[in-house]
């Protein structure tokens, strides 16, 4: 009995206006939104409240890779909706524990999103600190470079989980990738233009939600 | 011969209208004005604009800690206005190349923020992509939690220095601290709070530049 991984769509668009009008294509067909970095940078935190009205009753994620003043952004983040916030691993643990101090106050969670050098000895101090969940990212500009999904990957993501980590996962996802995640406790996969940049938006979300289903039953 | 560092305002307000107020007080006394994080992540790139409209002259930093995305987020800054824009160390080296590019048509340039961890190599792989700067950080939360200044922090500074790399200097400072870094090329001392919210902050911006003054005289 594993856990059915979720859909996340991630709205990286330099636009609130084109972001609004994908949400509003596609929020049927997944299950978290996130208010992806470039979105929250071009349109300002405000990005998160429009998101949050829009969709009432998604997950809804401020990706604001949070790195010093974790108190601060986090009240930002979670006032103005969002469910998860997430902090990047380089941030020093005095930046986690603020953030998540002010994210108990809403409910709501902390991802460390894992970018460049971090160790499984900074993992468990997350952990430690009471972080569940981390984002495995494989960079847009790393994609772009060519770098792939490799065993090392995925032996990276299974030592995290067996740490207690749950673990979403980005960078260039199609749906022809998922079995390559299929034994790893997958939280969810998180899409942005492989969604809102196909030919058909709603086609492609479906693709994924297929494939998902397909490997993932219960 | 040592070249005199400058004064750059951090403005980390999470109202716009607060923070131009601010920089319309101390604009006269300072070199370099900072958007900070939690202002670009509350207000949005509008704040590098807006700044850019009421400080024509000066130098403006977009305060991003550019992780992923380097040339949508360097394009967004650049466009507003910034003549420099900050890339967090964590991020692979391909978003600093793609940063750089977009920065580059702009006349603009790129500052690593050194947060968690980081080796020397990485430093010259920077160097080596044609990055020129670094801001050397002691995080808020860090400085909160009674992290101060070190030797360690004087050697490392050195050593970046020693690799071709100017460095600025940023957590917390107030001018009794700008000793420790005579030996030090130091491009630019960064005071948000202990600047906005000095009892008076044209006199606490002086302050800093009086102990500049006195520091570094060529």
């Amino acid at each position: 009995m594993t856990i059915k991984p979720r859909l996340q769509l991630a709205l990286d668009h330099t636009r609130l206006d084109a972001a609004l009008q994908t949400v509003d294509r596609l929020h049927p067909y997944v299950d978290i939104i996130e208010a992806g970095t470039i979105l929250c940078i071009s349109a300002g935190i405000q990005a998160v409240s429009a998101l949050r009205e829009r969709c009432p009753q998604h997950t809804l994620v401020a990706d604001l890779k949070v790195a010093d003043a974790g108190a601060t952004l986090a009240e930002q983040a979670f006032s103005q909706g969002a469910n998860w916030m997430t902090v990047i691993c380089a941030a020093p643990l005095a930046t986690m524990a603020s953030a998540l101090e002010v994210a108990g106050r809403y409910r709501g969670e902390i991802q460390i999103e894992l970018f460049g050098r971090w160790t499984l000895e900074d993992a468990k101090a997350w952990r430690d600190l009471g972080i569940k969940q981390a984002i495995y990212h494989r960079g847009r500009d790393a994609q772009a470079s060519g770098q792939t999904w490799g065993q090392q990957d995925l032996d990276t993501m299974k030592a995290l989980s067996d740490l207690g980590i749950e673990l979403s996962v980005t960078g260039g996802i199609v749906p022809a990738d998922l079995p390559l995640f299929k034994n790893i406790a997958v939280t969810a996969f998180i899409a942005g233009r492989a969604l809102a940049e196909a030919a058909d938006p709603v086609v492609a979300a479906r693709q994924f939600r297929t494939a998902i289903d397909d490997i993932w039953r219960s």
